[in-house]
Formats: structure tokens, C-alpha cells, sequence
């Protein structure tokens, strides 16, 4: 028996860096949080310590800042063009991941028009891209994080198998509510990133609310579908649907009813549901997640 | 010497209720997390464990469950009412305090218009209202938490107290970025809360936006004096922002210029500015805070 | 009717100092979180952005980070060291508060004995000192946070008011498991911190397992009148614990009974139980909170 | 082309269940939060909403509660009845997965003895199994997560490869702190769990704190190492650690030295480190994972 180094990456995770471009006197900002991770020959830091192969995790988040000093483009560029450099620079690098999270910045509003370079959060969820390259090729997972979505009907949950163990009523009516995870890949790099991603977000929000459900699963799938149907960009996507449960709260020992009007809204547990939509035709993943 | 209860109060914290109205096909939902704390003739349950006075937390969740089975409103007057029945009902209830954070959702809009009853998140700020009732009066304020705003320029700081300890370099451009807390006290309860709070959101981001700061204490000031000088119904207002610091990076190692274009948004330690803006002639606080 | 600047205080926000001090070849390690907070003659940055006055939050963390290079002792004496220079320091500084969290590391044990330079996290909860100053006096509060207990037996809830809204069963036997912030001020400087410190966590702890409970409050009066019946140091104590509840769940429809013995622990909502108990010759409080 | 259903799994998370076990008046408690996942023949309710072979989410969590009526035992032990449950109950679940974190307890002392049924939160870091059932295996990965560590010496960082874009300076003497996930998967299912863990544990902060470092990646895999050559019941490690960077203040502008002695720790970027260490004759991994 022998002890060996199984996989292995390494990198700096979740710098934090908010470009401002101007424009005349009109500035843009784009906030986001970039992630590295690189796997190659890395044995002998491992094995003894010798670090002459190892990019420095402060260096790689040097090439972070340094790389935003050019316009940034959208995430997936931007991605694309740390992930080749870390790639390309370096022979002891094979794969470099780079996972970016934007955050959305509007204009404030004054007077009905936007202020020039003042700007309010918008939303909460985020725009999301992990970016694989190697030597051979490059791989693109766009994707949409914290996409907080509920229906107050069009949703049934029943039919289910029951066993000893089975106290869930079946119903006809409830409150479906989710936070949305999806990340889809690509066929290939030439993409037109905003364009895509904005009509995948719209996709996906336009069949959650119109598949009338009867679990979250065939939602998961339709929206899936949908997405699939319209971007033949898109080989494959992968959600994960956190089922955040409500619950009509009993108003009856108060002598009150509550025909789905009152709802509790619970943190723990909660439902986790995970699925992938693909074409039967969609190139081969390679390292793209 | 003798040992002695002071100051207590108790109640149910973080009750989330979300209320679906149903207007012929159309839906609306609120979502509001309310806390309950309650102040009064609770001695014996501290001294003895005798509980005859007291409204148990459970008790209050029920209420908060049942208030909501009847039109909410908006969250100053759900909280008056719920405020004022625990005061009222309750010989032993000397004071109670409602406290409501409120998450804003919006239709998903379908072919360009609103649908009928699927909702996605509004934005990550929250609506906020803390009532106090007492059998004397009733104290309103309400508030904005969680409001994230950044000016990418107009924003200077010099002129500061030096001392041993000083290294910082005096700037005349930064990034302003700020979490704001805002609660602002009510005159009375005769107020049209939406028109108000909507207003007073809006002349903090504006005000925030067209003021030059000098300092976050200015841009602080000239944000309260902004909302007191339009609002007659407000008669104090106090901030609490959050300094987010935004570092221009010294990219000159690596040969490149950076004015003011790449910076890194730090997490801690941060800046923390607090401070009230009222009127001379504003009436007592009493209980409000 | 004029606008006025009223109470505000800035500072800077949660500094993370590590301190190694050396001894031979053995080491210590403190780990300690800062919060400074300044009041003042500040009413010019407010009102002009003329900041001749202003101690920048940089220097505040700069200060923090120098005064560590002393033996820091006690947190509460690091606090009244810090407190002290700014007040002593800055004429424009009328009050300084020192707030200090810190985490706690013991030495890793290496064939039963203690590694020299080794070290893992000791717990979750956080020693806290809230240190103020003024030129006419200072205040010292201890604390302790996020200390989490629970009796599985010894404690019920029954006798509380019934209304139409009541629903809860009484009870002579539940889990009791609260999170537990306690804040206790002090007579005086004059106190060996380290200490007293520990008995009065020694106390606190005793006695919430030793007191049968009716109520939490009867936990939270008997825990804070052990502390200041044994400890003459300590003039008044606030605590507030967070009451997690634990349910017995109803396995009644799988044919098993459940004699409180499987619980489901929920997060939300919870009660917020807040008191404080004082001796009646306790001195004024000042600017102690 | 065809649009199709791929991976899918889903299921109940994080449902916390408290026992108490009582041998007199003796009380011990045990704190899970579970969570499972299944995976099996469910396309149809993704493209059908046809339920029936569907388990609930809520049946899950209620089987949860059930099986914490009999005794728990090891948590491996607790997470294998689990999966072989859904597993063998189930013709449509292929696959079934329980992920435990497990919270430790301590008894309260009192008077210098274990109090009976009065506990105190005993440490952050938590214990974990993953255990996956199919009708032809089963796999346990045991593991530890937010373990902190840190050193006050012994850790270099030097021999870095150097671009344009690297500025770091070698060090000979750095603080290396990082938060430990380590997961293990075993040979087989015949482990006596508690005595396993309770060893690995041990010599994972062994070797940390034994280790000099050159890299926090040769730390990671001496720590495997070290598991693998004491314990033949493991078959791999995988470990994640993240690099919580500690700089040495500069106070030299205050005309202070620091010799290692005062660090600002900071939060974010973060170095990460993952990494696996195994056996070149372990058996396939086959589904634990």
C-alpha cells in the first residue's frame, strides 16, 4: 500500500473588486466577486514543500485587479480572460477555474432621471459565470443565484406514496415559493453573454409562473425545457430549488377560517430539489462544472 | 443592600407571516416578520415563577397570525392595532412594542405584463415600522434597513486631526458607499404611511446622490435635514451608515494607472456613522425608541 | 421651527487584531474584535464637512492596532487604555466607547501535553468588554455572549393568562435552551477582571442548571441575583436570552409514544426574554450602556 | 434533438432533531440537523407531475423523527438505518443519501461535577457523516467541519513562482491559520465509529500542529497522510481549508517594530486549499461522494 495525492486545486477565493468606468461626467460601476482555483502539477508542494510551480493565491488576486483595469466586459469575458491567462502563462497550471458573482447597481433615480454617478443596490440575487479552461478548451456555466420566486396558486401537491410514516395532506392549493439556483452550460464560447443571459433569467421566470404545478419538480423541469426550447446556445442546465414551505396557518380555535389567506413561513427543513436539463445531442461536459 | 428586577420586557421575536389577497384573479402578498415585546406588571414570573400575568410568547404569535386574517394595511397601522390589543387586552401589559420588518416581492411580469398571482423578489432593502403603545399614547416609527447606496464620485475627505497614529492620505475623490439604517419618528399616528415612506425613501437617495460630501457625517446630516424639511409628519430621524470601504488599488507595481477605476470593497473593519437630525420644536420621544 | 443636529457618534467598526506573545518558545495567542465609537464636538462635519475635529476611523483603527503592541491584559483594560487616549488625546472627543469581543484558543493538545505554538478554537461564545470614558469618569461592562445552554428536564411553563388567542398547553416538563447574552456593569475600575470574569460565567451556568424553572424569567432573575448576591463588584446586570424552543414532536401517528424525548428545534420564531437585575444602592449608571 | 431529464435527486434538509436520553436521572442529549436526498425512477413527476412514486419531503423528515425514537448511536449508524430505509422501502429510490452535522454538548459542572440534565455548547466545529445506500452498497464518509486552527510559527511561505503581477514578499515566518473541512470515506461499513473519528480528529491537529509548513498544501497532506498510515479503516481524505490570512501590521510609520507579534486578520479574499489523500489500493469510490 502505498500513500498517494489524489485531485487537488488550489486558489483565492472571493475577491472583491468594484469597477468604476466614466464616461463624460456618467460613470457605470460593475461589483463583483471573483474566484480562482488551479489544479496541475502541483505534487511537490504537497509532497515537500518545494513551491517553485505555485502561483502565489495573492498573485492571482493581483491578476484579478490588475485584469480589471481593462473594461470588463460581461462576466463570462472576463472569466475567459483570467482563466486563458492563468492557463497560458503558467506550464505548471492545467485547469483554471474562475467563478464571478455580479451584483446589480441602478442609477438613483432624481427628478424621473437617472443620477450620473450615484447608485442603489437592485436586487438581491445575483449573475453568476464559471469559466473552465484548459489547454484543449474552454468551458462556460452561466448562471442566476438567490432568484427568490413564489406563487400564491397554480400549485398542487398530491398523489404521493404513502407509507407509516405519511402525515402530509394532499392539497390542491398552496403557496409554491423557491430560491432559485441555475447554472446552464454552454455549446461553446461565442455567445452573446448579456443577451442570453437576460433571456434565460426571463425564461425562467415567465414558466414559473405560468406551468401550472403539481410538483416542483415538473416546474424545475419546465423551466428547464423552456430554456432548452428557446437557446440553442444552452446544452444543459442545472437547477437546485430550495422549497421554501408556507404553511396556512389554523385560525379555526380562534373561530376564524383561513382559506390559503395566512401563512406561516418556515426556515427549517426545507425541501431541496436538484435536476438537470440536456439535450440528447449536447457536447460532452469535459470540465465545464 | 437589597437585589432588585429592573428594566425587563419579553415577547415573541420573528414571527413570519405572509397574507395572499385575492381580488378576483389577482393576487397580492405581503410578507412581514414581526416581533412582539412586551412590558408591564411581570414581577411575580421573575421573582416566583407565578405566570398569571403573563401573556405567553405563543399567545402573541397566535395574535400576530389572527391580526393578519383581517386587511393588513399598511405596517404602522398593523402594528398600532396589534400594539394596542396587547396593551388593552391585557391588565398586566403596561407597554407593548410591535416590530415589523417588511420584504417587498413584485409580479413577474409575462409578455410585458404583470401575472396574476407568480411574484419574484423586490430588492434586498426592507420596510421597517416599530410601534409603541402605552394607555397614555402611541409612537410610530418607521424606517428603511438594508439600503446599500455608492457614489462613484463626488466625495472628498481632508482636513482631518492628525496625530501620531494618523497614516491616512487626505483625498478629494473616493467611492462613497454606505449600508443605511434609517428610522424616522412620527409627529403622531395620523399619517399617510405609504405617501411618507415613499417620500422619505426617495429624499434620502436623492439627497444622498446630489449632496457633495465632505464626510459621511455631512452627506448624514444634509439627509436627515432634507427629510425633516419637506415632512412635517417626521419629527426626528436617526441614520445609522455603514462606511463600506472602497480601496482605489495601487496598481503602479505592476506599470498600470489607476484613477479611481479598480477598487477593492473591503468587508471589516468598517466606518460606522450614527447620528439624529430633529426639530427644536419637536415633541418628547416618550417611548418611541 | 429650526433643524438640528442631535445625539450621533462614529467610530470604527470591528478591527481584528491577532496578538502573539512569546515566551521562550511558548506562546499565547489573543484574538480580539474592536468596535471603537467617538462622541463629541462633531457638529461641524455635520454641518460644513469641516473635519478639523475629526479623528478619522483609519487613525481609530491604526490606534487599535498600536496599542496592541503592549501587553494587552484584560480586555477591559485594553478598553480603558484605548478609551482613555481618545478622550485624553483629542479635545474634540467629549466620550469614547471601546466595545472588544474575544474568541477564545486553547493550545492543541499533542501526546497530552499542550503544543507550544498550536492552537484551536476554543467554543463559540465570546468574552465582551464595553468600555467608556468620559473626562469625568469611566464605565465597565463585562460580558459574555452567544452562550448557548440547555436542560433537558427541571423546567415548566403552565399558569400563564389565557385569552381567545391562547392555544399553547401548559406544562411541568420541557426543554429549556436559550442563547445567552449577559452584560454586567460594574462598581468601579478597581476589579481583577480575569476573575471575576470567570465566576461570574461560573455562576451563571450553576445556577441556570441548579434553578427549577417555572418561567425564563425566573431563570434570568436567579441567575443574575446569584451573580450580585457573590460578586460585590458587579452593580447591575442585563441579560437577554433568546429562547429556543424545542417541540416534542407528536410520533403518536407511527403507533410510538414520545416521552420527551425527541425534539424538533426550531429557529424561528423565538422568544426574546430581557432583563436586568440591580441592587437598590447600585451607583447611576452614567454613561456605563 | 430531444430535450431530456438528467441527474435529479431530491429531498428534506436540515431537519434539527434534539434527543434526550435518560439512564435515571441522567440525562444525555444528542443534536443532528439531517438532511436527505434521493435520487431513483422519478421522471415521471418532473415530466408528468404524476406523484405516485414520489416520498414526500415531509414523509422524510418525519422519518427523521421516527427513527430518532430508538436509540441514535454513532451518527454513521444513524445515517446508514436512514438510507437503507428510503432504500429498501422504496422500489423507486435507487439511491438514498443522509448528511448529519452533528452539535456537541458538554455537561454543565457544578460544583466541579457533571451537572444531570444541564448542558453547555461544547465547541463551533461540528461532526459530520454522509452516508449513501443503493440496493448494491453502502458508503460512509465521516468527517469534522469548522475546525479552526491556527500557528504562531513554524509556517513558511517561499520558492513561489514570480510574474509581473506578483508583489508578495517570501516569508520564513508567517501565522497559519485555517478553517478545517476534512471528510473521509471508509473501506467498508464495519467501523467503530466513535473510536475512529475521535483518532482522526486527533491526528489531524497532531500533525498541524506538529508539521513545520512550508505550504499550507503540505500541511494538508501530511495531515492526510498521517490519517492514512494509523487508521486502515480509511480509504481517502478529503480536505478543504481555508487560508484566513493574518498580516503583520506595519507600525512602523508610529515608530513601533512588530516582530510577528500584532495581525490584523483579515476576512476576505481567502486563500483555498482542497485537496485529497488516499490509498494507490483503495477501493472505487463507487457513490460515497
Amino acid at each position: 500500500m502505498t500513500i498517494v495525492l489524489g485531485d487537488n486545486q488550489y486558489g483565492k477565493a472571493e475577491t472583491h473588486v468594484v469597477r468604476v468606468t466614466k464616461s463624460g461626467g456618467t460613470h457605470e460601476i460593475r461589483d463583483l466577486t471573483v474566484t480562482v482555483a488551479l489544479a496541475g502539477d502541483f505534487a511537490e508542494t504537497h509532497l515537500s514543500g518545494d513551491n517553485s510551480k505555485v502561483v502565489a493565491t495573492d498573485t492571482q488576486k493581483n491578476t484579478v485587479f490588475a485584469f480589471a483595469r481593462d473594461p470588463i466586459g460581461d462576466i463570462e469575458d472576463f472569466g475567459l480572460r483570467l482563466a486563458r491567462h492563468f492557463v497560458g502563462e503558467f506550464a505548471s497550471v492545467y485547469r483554471a477555474r474562475v467563478h464571478i458573482d455580479e451584483a446589480a447597481w441602478s442609477h438613483i433615480g432624481v427628478g424621473g432621471k437617472p443620477h450620473d454617478h450615484a447608485f442603489v443596490r437592485a436586487g438581491s440575487e445575483k449573475r453568476m459565470a464559471t469559466v473552465t479552461c484548459t489547454d484543449d478548451g474552454s468551458w462556460v456555466v452561466s448562471g442566476v443565484g438567490d432568484l427568490l420566486v413564489l406563487k400564491s396558486t397554480g400549485s398542487e401537491f398530491h398523489g404521493f406514496l404513502k407509507d407509516r410514516f405519511t402525515t402530509l395532506a394532499e392539497t390542491e392549493e398552496r403557496i409554491l415559493a423557491t430560491s432559485v439556483v441555475a447554472r446552464w452550460r454552454h455549446v461553446d464560447t461565442q455567445v452573446e453573454w448579456a443577451r442570453s443571459h437576460d433571456d434565460v433569467r426571463r425564461l425562467l421566470l415567465e414558466t414559473f409562473a405560468l406551468k401550472h404545478s403539481l410538483s416542483l419538480q415538473q416546474t424545475l423541469y419546465a423551466m428547464g425545457e423552456a430554456v432548452l426550447r428557446a437557446r440553442p446556445e444552452v446544452a444543459e442546465i442545472r437547477m437546485s430549488m430550495l422549497n421554501k414551505h408556507h404553511f396556512a396557518v389554523d385560525l379555526s380555535p380562534f373561530g376564524m377560517a383561513n382559506e390559503n389567506e395566512v401563512f406561516y413561513a418556515s426556515d427549517r427543513p426545507f425541501g431541496l430539489i436538484e435536476g438537470t436539463v440536456t439535450r440528447d445531442d449536447a457536447p460532452e461536459p469535459g470540465f465545464a462544472w
